[in-house]
């Protein structure tokens, strides 16, 4: 039996994970003491599954890894979560799109063991944003692009769920009529978008910036930057301004569930859409079986 | 009849807050959707209960609608929660020492209502950090002091849910040996600890950097303010540098629950501790009927 959402909770002997329990998604299941709702104090994965398979699986969980890591959280079991995305998504059945949600969270204050669970749903349908586009705005990210390498503490490159920033920038954008954001360091570098990584076309080349730079190392963009030279594309790593931006023959922003968003204006002045590429990126994207 | 903890879930039609519901403290509330829990997206707000009575209630309940206004959340309707507050408070009954913790959550992702709720406990004991002191060590914050003028959505001066990296930075204190950080701005000024005000002595007057300049204004530190003159010290809102906190004649990191706590060392050089006003800091804040 199939359903359009579904809730695993993961089990815990002290910090090892050890297994997870297929719950109904509609009821209560976190304290009100967890430290996820409470600090915002864990960490996330959003994981596309086309038609049953969970896409860039391995890369979403070695980043889940890296992440935890980062916030000093139990180092998460990869093969007890892989097993739980998969019985969720296995709920959720072969439909053409849907995700999973990992989530770690340090647990209940005070208490003795994390807390996690993995939540997947029917995607949302993206047509419009891969087909008509979204406009971006540039907004101030508040630090330098180098803040995280000697100050770990700021938790750069690392999938929080400490997301009110993005989430405010986001409500920005549609003060401003628009759809979405893409971040700029106070030392005039393009980073990422609250939820997406940036890629542009220029002159036969995909260009994004360097993972080290201030962002969040991207699934979907690691996936088609290896896609890219069959394509005839080079795709190479590069500091970006916003003048790149603007100059662009095209950009995308690339997230995982939404895959390859082609970026119609910037700051209410256009943009050029590859409408040929994009559609090939997302082909690309939807068909992948891990 | 009394308990350790208490739980108040507040009551939403749409976005109107209209009651609350005292719960078990110890099961599940919170869907698995909650936005708190999935994306730090909320305010919330610590409020001491001295012998039954909330301490510097209406500066936290309007700190809390301000968080919410910056935030776009639902105004939250102070009376509903101030009520809510009471419910629980009542319940933990009138011990020396205990706390309110209220949580705006933006609700279920999806929905159409906020969460909420106040969540109560016996505090505890922080006799030692009121008389021994904290070792404060000093992190870079990442962000200018003015970063949030111009930028809303960095949320500065919010009290968010999206507190990960002040959690970090309390474990990067831990690492050090130290037991509390101040932030410093990228511009050299001493901004605020992860979850309490700084305020340091010198010459007879005490100290704190300006309210816009990049820290959540204190409620316990504008009580202790408008108590200093009793004593004969000179309250003054002044932009500080690490060099003032080294060389002040006393420091202390000021929070709701923790009240007083002097600063026994920065960065492990030892910092002169004014025993005789720290107790009379913390006696003037245990005994705040309001």
């Amino acid at each position: 039996m199939t359903a359009t959402s579904a809730l695993a909770l993961l089990r815990f002997d002290g910090d090892r994970t050890i297994g997870h329990d297929l719950v109904d998604p509609a009821s209560p299941v976190l304290s009100a003491l967890d430290l996820a709702a409470t600090r915002g104090d864990g960490v996330f994965e959003t994981i596309s599954v086309g038609h049953g398979h969970p896409q860039a699986f391995e890369a979403h969980l070695a980043r889940f890894v890296r992440s935890a890591a980062k916030l000093d959280l139990p180092e998460p079991d990869v093969d007890v979560w892989r097993a739980a995305v998969l019985a969720v998504a296995a709920v959720i059945g072969p439909v053409p799109e849907a995700f999973v949600k990992t989530v770690l969270s340090r647990g209940i204050e005070g208490g003795s063991s994390p807390t996690g669970w993995a939540y997947g749903a029917v995607a949302p349908d993206h047509t419009a944003a891969r087909t008509r586009g979204v406009h971006a705005i540039l907004l101030d990210r508040g630090f330098r692009s180098d803040a995280g390498a000697a100050a770990p503490w700021l938790l750069v490159g690392a999938k929080t769920l400490s997301y009110g920033i993005n989430r405010a920038a986001a409500r920005e954008a549609a003060k401003r009529g628009a759809d979405d954001v893409v971040f700029v360091s106070t030392d005039g570098l393009l980073l990422e978008g609250p939820t997406a990584n940036v890629v542009i076309l220029r002159d036969g080349r995909l260009l994004t910036p360097p993972l080290d730079a201030g962002i969040l190392p991207g699934t979907t963009q690691a996936d088609l930057f290896d896609w890219a030279p069959s394509r005839g594309l080079e795709p190479l790593y590069q500091p970006l301004r916003p003048r790149d931006l603007l100059d662009a023959d095209a950009a995308w922003l690339l997230s995982s569930v939404r895959h390859a968003a082609p970026i119609n204006a910037v700051d209410h002045a256009p943009l050029t859409m590859d409408r040929e590429l994009t559609d090939a990126m997302n082909d690309f994207l939807s068909a992948r079986t891990a």
